[in-house]
């Protein structure tokens, strides 16, 4: 993990990640996989917090997976947990019981009730996680908990990221300012349905937890359900939302009905922070050395476009030809065409950047092989297909797929 | 291409091809894409040899595809003609000319109706193909076909394959011995279904092509379609029998009905053939160095038991992990979770090879480390996981995904 450079396509800057009242952070080094490095994070809420999740659509889920979906319902969050290290996923009834235990000692150290607290963990598949190892760590967090650590606390939930996921942005919520911050980790097994395999937006609005769901719900479908790595989907995603309702203090309104026409402004920044985070996954894929942008338009619907731009974004041998910054848009015909979905051969045009390669069925005859090499050398490519069909439009993220996602994925437990 | 070594994987022998009444071979260097090499098969058959089809799912196909698929239901076959280097996929207009161009160039060679001849080209994609190219060299292939040269006719088709492919079997049909010849090229973009670019079946036995249509439709299922090498689907995967009939002549009897008992040996035979072929696709999966049957039982249907064998089998991190030597059933567990396949995680047990390293959902406390580990440095490893729900059983083959899979593809076109 530590041997990997950053991603060349991390963002250029850091963001300012602003205190958000009734929020407070902790991390600490538990020891529980790496050495010299934190691997717990604790965030710790105030009374009235709120919290929505989604989750990954995983057959076999994770303990904490399981965990939260149990409680989410009841929409009341007072702490939570999160480590690296270990997924605690695939490690049957002591799987249950680590999650169990890592509540309690959360719980205790807080005062609060096991049912309010959330856990996530990620890490390796199938090893037994030892959760007292939290035991000597829960009541140092709690004490030191404070509302600045944003970057810290997206570095303690790393696994094989190459730089800290975090996002803020403010929106009016009535006449008052509210914030809204995210942090995310990702790198690998990123597919939909959850892209991420952990992720956590916070807000100081008093919104209902009914309507942080509704937000979330249709939040990750045009980001973080919009993004691939690997087409691989994690036993453990999971994107939590915690609003602890503060800015009520400053006038700012309570939020009980999705439709509420106060929140629209707060809707944009929440789906921007949405968007933010899961392309800074796409940034971090892997081994990517190319963030790729691929627009399919002119299909029969908005799904079909979106199955045939994950076909073209999960196809082994158009990630591999961006590797090998190669325009080999033949490999993309053959992608649209598994797809399963309405293409006709003979309508379809195909563009890398701003140059169409392919048109109605062939070459274009037009283009300039030097000028697709130029696009091709770049680090962020948009590949545009339009089939010519009806009005469908969607856009998915990935990235290319290189010797070192073999690298790091042939190595990872050893 | 050349510069490939042959994967670790090949079979150690050579098959000893035996020639087959009613076809000749002859291989000829038209020059398409490689220089030094021969490019072009032809198969010439006698009068009243009988063919089937079956062909890639793409909704793009090529142009060899679909002429194929416009001639397969008359079922008579005089030639097939076969090019590697360009094939002929994306070309529109022109290529559909290219291969009616083909086609008119060996049926004037022959004397023949250009719908009696079939065509399959492999190579590159959206490149426009230069029918003119063969021309100059078909009248010399039909002067030259001769009953030996099979794996002179298993190289020419040859793209990024590392070895040549062919197979043989015989069979009583009646009291008449037939005999099964079969080649195929692979390599990349083999997924279902089709699970090979190209294989081409040969026989002597006296069969209806609606008896040999049949024979290859049931063949396939648990053959070709059951190898993946990398998810992708060729726009140009094709399979073709053809059945000369010569046998009848010695006695054979015409099979005009799939369910005539006197075809009991010669399925058998002939489903070997596809086994031997199909895995030897596998076994020459691009950057291949591990030969992975993944078997999957307990399911609640074959069908369900297939989806999920295929969900492992195509998972970038699972087939990494092979590269890796390492025994990470964990993302076994993802990949059967993410199949959307009936799964009960605390039932899942997983072996690789004999050793059962997780029972119940949770690891397998009794086993030994070093011992997967030994299992996991052979050439060849069974990964059985058992579901514990029912009686579906499926297996599929698959190969790793390394470094070497990526330089190939990362660097086709240049």
């Amino acid at each position: 993990m530590s041997n990997v450079p950053v991603s060349p396509l991390a963002p250029a800057t850091v963001p300012d990640m602003p205190p958000l009242d009734g929020v407070r952070l902790a991390t600490a080094a538990a020891g529980i996989r790496y050495k010299g490095r934190t691997d717990v994070l604790m965030a710790v809420f105030d009374p009235g917090t709120t919290v929505a999740g989604v989750f990954t659509k995983s057959k076999c889920p994770s303990a904490p997976v399981e965990w939260c979906r149990d409680r989410i319902k009841a929409g009341k969050a007072r702490a939570l947990v999160v480590n690296s290290g270990n997924a605690n996923a695939f490690t049957g009834k002591s799987g249950r019981q680590a999650a169990a235990l890592t509540a309690k000692i959360a719980a205790r150290a807080l005062g609060c009730d096991a049912d309010t607290i959330f856990l996530a963990s990620t890490g390796v598949i199938g090893e037994p996680l030892d959760a007292r190892a939290f035991d000597g760590v829960m009541a140092g967090l709690v004490a030191d908990a404070a509302p600045e650590p944003w970057m810290d606390a997206a570095g303690a939930i790393m696994t094989t990221d190459t730089f800290p996921k975090a996002a803020t942005a403010t929106a009016r919520l009535g006449k008052t300012k509210v914030t809204i911050n995210g942090i995310a980790k990702g790198a690998g097994m990123i597919a939909p349905d959850m892209a991420t395999m952990l992720s956590f937006i916070f807000t100081d609005a008093p919104i209902s937890s009914r309507v942080l769901q509704s937000l979330l719900k249709e939040g990750v479908e045009d980001t973080f359900n919009a993004v691939t790595i690997d087409g691989d989907t994690s036993t453990s995603d999971t994107l939590l939302a915690f609003a602890t309702g503060a800015a009520a203090t400053r006038g700012a309104p309570r939020i009980t009905s999705a439709s509420d026409p106060q929140l629209k402004a707060f809707r944009k920044a929440f789906q921007q922070v949405l968007a933010n985070l899961s392309e800074q996954v796409a940034r971090d894929g892997e081994g990517a050395r190319k963030l790729v942008e691929i627009i399919v338009e002119g299909a029969t619907s908005k799904t079909s476009a979106r199955r045939i731009a994950m076909s073209i974004a999960n196809s082994p041998l158009v990630k591999t030809a961006f590797a090998g910054e190669d325009a080999n848009w033949g490999r993309v015909v053959m992608a649209v065409g598994k797809a399963g979905e309405p293409a006709d051969r003979d309508r379809l045009s195909i563009w890398f950047g701003s140059i169409r390669v392919a048109h109605k069925g062939a070459r274009d005859p037009a283009y300039d092989e030097a000028e697709v090499s130029a696009v091709m050398k770049k680090p962020e490519i948009t590949l545009r297909v339009a089939l010519g069909l009806g009005q469908g439009k969607d856009r998915v993220l990935t990235c290319d797929l290189t010797k070192d996602y073999v690298a790091i994925n042939g190595d990872y437990r050893s």
